[in-house]
């Protein structure tokens, strides 16, 4: 007998049909004994419609205000899913954040929680009923109620596993785990049997869209065995583990890639202490995030600085970068929004050396020129031009053999 | 200064736009200087939403789930009418109904609520703000969600003024007061400038939709000034409190009238004591409500017995009771579902004799047969043929002088 933790995305719940569907799916680890919490999202779609709502009356509404209103479309679907269950002859009842412990901070649409008191859910559990807690919500100290921000269900599933001391949380969506790179450019893609906690969070932050990045985290904190399965066919997912001694790594788990951002480029600027700041500086007080920062050393006292923001702030930043390259009279700044960013994340890096060099061999037999390199201790990150991007992930993917098994 | 509890039910905050004029309304209020608290219905056609995405589940869903289900749309309304009258610069916070402090029985879809621990609301109030709570629920001493029933707002506002001994309680509905009659069926009908409780309880138990029964029962028992009022309109709506001394009743407040109910007959039946229990018993048991009896008493030992039950429980009725005629040795059974009711309702008529036979001669003088009669102190009910009702009504708002200011 396990104790699971599971988690049902927007599309999962969708309609009342695929909530009914779920509900099969959690009275069947019910009936083959295991004790079953079960944390949801709103409907998809219905967060959306209530944020319209919402901005309907004024678009600056109050975030104490959007969070009571927000609220109510996970409540729908606890009640909802509670009462599928039932129909199941599967025992159940619905929390909502506040009923369920979840304690967070006070800070409005994007809270964090504190802490669970998981009395109700631990004697819910051993009474031998299922419980189904609201997700992306709970209460602060004042009793007011908060949400953890958009996609925060993935962080309630991951807080309660760790709060009741779960076996697995396991999160279901509609891909049917993690993939060694998007199966939408390389058809021969295949689904990782397992991968670590902290490939998963490079991968999130290179924009993967599988599991929000404050729930791998802190899956890694608490160390919850963490699975991404699909919520539409059966299947063993991916699991999200630690390292485990003595298990054969992959050298290379993944390969991310997105065309989300811009490349900019000031020249020629005056190589002495504080330059990077008098450039970044203005960027970030702009709100813009940085992403990707090189700095060459050039070969008079002048040095090159390029760095990488969202595409949607390419045209903001161009401008800042350009008031301050006159100021510290840089040679020329120019810009590129035409890029694409291609990342290969894996542990195996650590302790087998050349990979860089396979890869940058590997894309220059096809090819394509590399404009910018940025690494850490499991991903190297490349930026080419636009165009090479479905080129580039299939290349790698083959030079790296990520299509056997491993 | 006066502490005021308003209520705006589903159809004043129906829409965004209409949510925008209701806080149009709470910030006028606010501004004159009341303390206003005010509580609300879920937008309409929500409660129906929500009970079509239980229903789809489970026809027979847990009543605990349902009241999860549909508290959300009373929370949805709290949130947007506080985000509306933030926007007119009217300090404004949500209360659902646990953080109004309202504590209700456990009999989830139609609890009672037991007390309000008003004291968060009281702070807000004496802070300057508006208290926006949500109309038509509470949670009970285990904390789960439990909801008043529909229409249940009205309770929510009279329990809320009752706890805040607020100074008026103020229901704004789709109309602009209570009216001497049905002013569909006669344009001279009059708005009342007041009516007692005891008027307005008898009008709600003969089917006036404007005010629910438990509230004007609540009001009555509180002592709680009650106001109905149009949210689409200004003016002074009809005032609902206790007969004043000193100060002229009218001898009847209004006439109200239904075609809801059918008449079933027992004719020639033993006159002997339990004869009315034996032919009502089972009628109650197979839980149909019985709203008029008669019984005369027939010049031989054998007696008559003639009630009305609701139109649409009249087949299953008169099944029953001819089923009991045979077995009593009933003469005859007979039954008309072609029937309308008229009844003058006026605490006047406590201190004034010759009403009733007023009545009667009025209706006789333009032809109309009466075919039962039934009394309380303040109240005369006839039972008349369905195509005589409009005609009754005028007729009678003319004898009575109702057109004419009181």
């Amino acid at each position: 007998m396990a104790l699971i933790v599971q988690k049902y995305g927007g599309t999962s719940v969708g309609t009342t049909e695929r909530i009914e569907q779920v509900a099969k799916r959690v009275a069947a680890a019910h009936a083959r004994g295991d004790q079953v919490c079960v944390t949801v999202s709103a409907m998809s779609g219905e967060t959306n419609r209530l944020v319209e709502l919402g901005t309907a009356v004024d678009p600056g509404a109050a975030p104490r205000e959007i969070d009571v209103l927000l609220s109510t479309g996970e409540q729908v679907t606890i009640a909802l899913l509670s009462i599928a269950l039932h129909k199941l002859g599967c025992p159940a009842r619905s929390f909502t954040g506040r009923q369920a412990g979840i304690r967070t901070d006070d800070a409005h649409s994007k809270a964090r929680i504190l802490n669970i008191d998981a009395t109700r859910l631990r004697s819910q559990l051993e009474a031998g009923e299922v419980a189904v807690v609201a997700g992306f919500q709970g209460t602060d100290t004042e009793g007011n109620i908060t949400t953890l921000g958009r996609g925060g269900s993935d962080t309630t599933a991951v807080a309660l596993a760790a709060a009741l001391e779960a076996d697995e949380c396991q999160i279901y969506t509609d891909v049917d785990g993690v993939y060694t790179t998007d199966p939408r450019i390389e058809p021969n893609a295949r689904r990782l049997e397992r991968i670590t906690f902290e490939e998963m969070l490079e991968m999130a932050s290179l924009g993967s869209k599988v599991l929000q990045i404050r729930a791998v985290e802190m899956a890694g904190k608490h160390n919850v065995p963490l699975r991404v399965l699909s919520s539409f066919e059966d299947g063993p997912g991916t699991l999200i583990t630690y390292e485990e001694d003595g298990m054969e790594q992959p050298l290379i788990s993944s390969i991310a890639s997105n065309r989300d951002e811009a490349q900019l480029t000031m020249a020629g600027i005056p190589d002495k202490p504080g330059i990077a700041y008098a450039v970044l500086g203005p960027i970030a007080a702009a709100n813009i995030e940085v992403d990707m920062i090189v700095q060459n050393v050039g070969d008079d006292a002048s040095t090159d600085l390029t760095f990488t923001v969202h595409r949607n702030d390419y045209e903001r930043a161009l401008e800042i970068v350009t008031r301050i390259g006159e100021e510290v009279g840089a040679s020329s700044v120019t810009g590129d929004n035409g890029i694409a960013k291609l990342s290969l994340v894996g542990v195996g890096m650590r302790s087998h050396a050349g990979i860089a060099s396979r890869m940058f061999e590997a894309l220059a037999g096809v090819g394509i020129n590399i404009r910018m390199i940025s690494t850490s201790e499991i991903k190297i990150s490349v930026v080419v031009d636009d165009k090479f991007l479905e080129l580039g992930v299939r290349t790698l993917h083959e030079a790296f053999g990520l299509a056997n098994e491993a």
